[in-house]
């Protein structure tokens, strides 16, 4: 069997949010998480650490929790979609839809993958300055990123939330996660309801990039 | 020509300190920038910039403030490695060396890949816990590894570094990055010295994940 290209796995990449009850194989799932860990890290400390979850009783705490959030995040979201103009209120009405289905199902995906970190692990050269830390994160999503990829390659659907880190103490309590250790992100992982990865849309390297000075846009 | 696997890809991308002075063709780099724009981001928002440095006069400031950095860190290190067992000592050693390479040429790299990003314009659901926040890193990071697989699919070296966050100030007036941005982190990119990308080092599967809670290792 011929592996995906990594340009066509990276350019396919879509956030997969309905997801089939049906279960990920063990040697799928190992293949996803052995990516994972194939990412570069900060010293090659690997600071992170992956809670699968499986068990239908904490996937269902965490999907509540995860429903609360994303009430709470769609309900402001949904307020403002009124004054947006028409062709975009369609497009962001279909966004939150499928949000709407991630979060009513959230608690039955086949996988839950909860990323963890140990900071006192890392080198976070940008904690001392007067803007919120990202660098940590340097340690961490190089890995989730691959884990997605990973996910790609194998036709399983997923996507990257956060939203559970605003409830991070009761995550950790239903996990056994350790005091000194961080939730980072939430992968929801199973096969796809619909045609799952496709075609994305992205702004183009003209608009993300400068030469040598801000003032200069890349190939401009 | 038919793709490098994304597989092989990412099991072979090594952090590749040594580079060759020859410039990366547009072309090349132009690929490599693209698949950066395909990672994930909170919202599709695509909240990060980078600031390709070619410019021989930037890039050498930026190699002197890397240098300042790297000196303070692998001097303390340096210190500590005569405790270490001698088999460490070696393996260190060689690492402490590459790294001082790199230290010793930053500024000559090829192309500097300096990743901006812009706090505003992102939802940091960890923002308020009483730990260190990484979110952030959720929206830049993904962008960051796509460029360093692609870097390895093109047979360019490259390798992920932070220190100059430590000097963000003074890299934002050199690059003139605006007030509202921060710095991520900065990639070195070239074509190897010696064999560049290939096996790595990596704790396994068994060791980062945990089946359902943190007392129960995966597959143990």
């Amino acid at each position: 069997m011929s592996e995906v290209g990594i340009y066509e796995a990276m350019s396919t990449l879509r956030a997969v949010r309905r997801l089939r009850p049906d279960p990920v194989p063990d040697d799928v799932l190992h293949r996803v998480l052995e990516a994972a860990t194939w990412a570069p890290t900060g010293a090659n400390t690997q600071p992170w650490r992956v809670v699968v979850v499986k068990d239908a009783d904490r996937k269902a705490q965490l999907g509540e929790l995860y429903h609360r959030g994303w009430s709470r995040y769609s309900d402001n979201h949904r307020a403002r979609l009124a004054e947006l103009p028409e062709n975009m209120q369609e497009r962001e009405g279909r966004i939150l839809a499928a949000g709407d289905y991630l979060a009513d199902h959230y608690g039955e995906s086949p996988v839950l993958a909860v990323f963890c970190f140990k900071p006192e692990n890392m080198a976070i050269t940008d904690i001392k300055l007067d803007r919120v830390s990202v660098v940590g994160g340097g340690s961490i999503y190089p890995a989730v990123e691959n884990l997605l990829l990973a996910c790609r390659a194998e036709g399983l659907g997923c996507t990257l939330t956060t939203l559970l880190c605003g409830y991070e103490p009761r995550v950790k309590e239903i996990l056994g996660i350790p005091e000194d250790w961080g939730t980072a992100c939430t992968i929801p992982i199973g096969y796809p309801v619909g045609g799952g990865h496709g075609p994305i849309k992205r702004k183009p390297v003209e608009k993300l990039s400068y030469l040598d000075h801000w003032a200069n846009p890349y190939g401009g």
